[in-house]
């Protein structure tokens, strides 16, 4: 379990709320493509990186010359959020229309990683597991330009919708059709090209 | 064509930065789902919403009683971000492994739609065109917990990595298959059913 602290506490529709870390591992281990949060000059941000998960805390890695990364680094807060959707939901009405989806969340400030190479590899394993012992391994000059950052898995939430259309008496005389379209992320076979 | 402000100049990777209007139109067409990213007592989040374009603007809709809809209504600056994964790039090196995608960020602040309903409807005709004419509309009493904000798309950013693996001389001796995993979003056949 998760502390059930402030930050993430789940205001709305509480019901919702998954407090397993087990589940919140499983839905950063389906994930490929997370958005974090960051703010600069007052501006906040929302940035898709791709990361792995290790054990308790997730991996990123970007580019020393990016200002996410550098930010981040710097010890700047962050929110870490993958939102999985995995279907429409449709309802007699309009307002109960709505969406099945898996949204994971994580605040906290990253540390940075100075052993690189199992990090970046873990993260490589998570996207395409096994690609990692045939290519070629990062350069001196290549990890010197990558920077590579920890988050913890400490104050976190997780907000599940996997239900069917809710119907209320105010729905009576409406008939049109209800249920979920499920919605899947489909990995095509690989296709061999080079630029 | 967008401004090419300041904030939104796309910094890292450039030559994947799109500055075509219709470009921008069609990634949030094509995506369902966003990430809005505001600032709380210091701490940015990144929270998933669903959304439609309505000509130049996005809309978005939530309850009175959300916190990103409090605050967003009051005028707080937000970025909308809509990511669509299309692909794995498999590279000769770790360092040259990427993803194809389509990203777009606009970052503003939010006005409170008062016609709600036409609103309302985009947002659901996006979704689940040709939903609206079969579904009860919302009742006053619904709209009056229901917040509809808009979005203008004036400072916004659209990077797009659509290429194939980048091969180097560090790259000689290494020949795994190099290419493209490619990533699509499949809705499946709609499953009757109801809560």
């Amino acid at each position: 379990m998760g502390a059930p602290v402030e930050r993430t506490r789940i205001r709305r529709l509480p019901d919702k709320a998954v407090r397993e870390r087990d589940a919140l591992h499983a839905v950063l281990d389906a994930g490929m493509l997370a958005h974090v949060a960051f703010v600069h000059d007052g501006q906040p941000y929302a940035v898709p990186v791709a990361y792995g998960r290790d054990g308790d805390s997730v991996l990123l890695h970007g580019s020393t010359g990016s200002r996410l990364f550098r930010l981040l680094a710097g010890g700047a807060p962050c929110c870490f959020s993958v939102t999985l959707l995995d279907g429409l939901i449709l309802a007699r009405s309009a307002f109960e229309a709505s969406m099945r989806y898996r949204s994971a969340m994580v605040l906290g400030t990253c540390g940075v990683v100075s052993d690189q190479v199992p990090a970046l590899r873990l993260i490589s394993e998570h996207l395409v597991p096994g690609r990692w012992d045939v290519i070629r391994p990062p350069s001196s000059k290549e990890l010197a330009a990558t920077l590579v950052l920890r988050l913890p898995l400490a104050e976190w939430s997780l907000k599940v919708s996997d239900g069917w259309p809710e119907t209320g008496p105010e729905d009576e005389g409406w008939s049109p059709p209800v249920g979920v379209i499920p919605i899947r992320t489909v990995l095509d076979d690989f296709v061999a090209g080079e630029a």
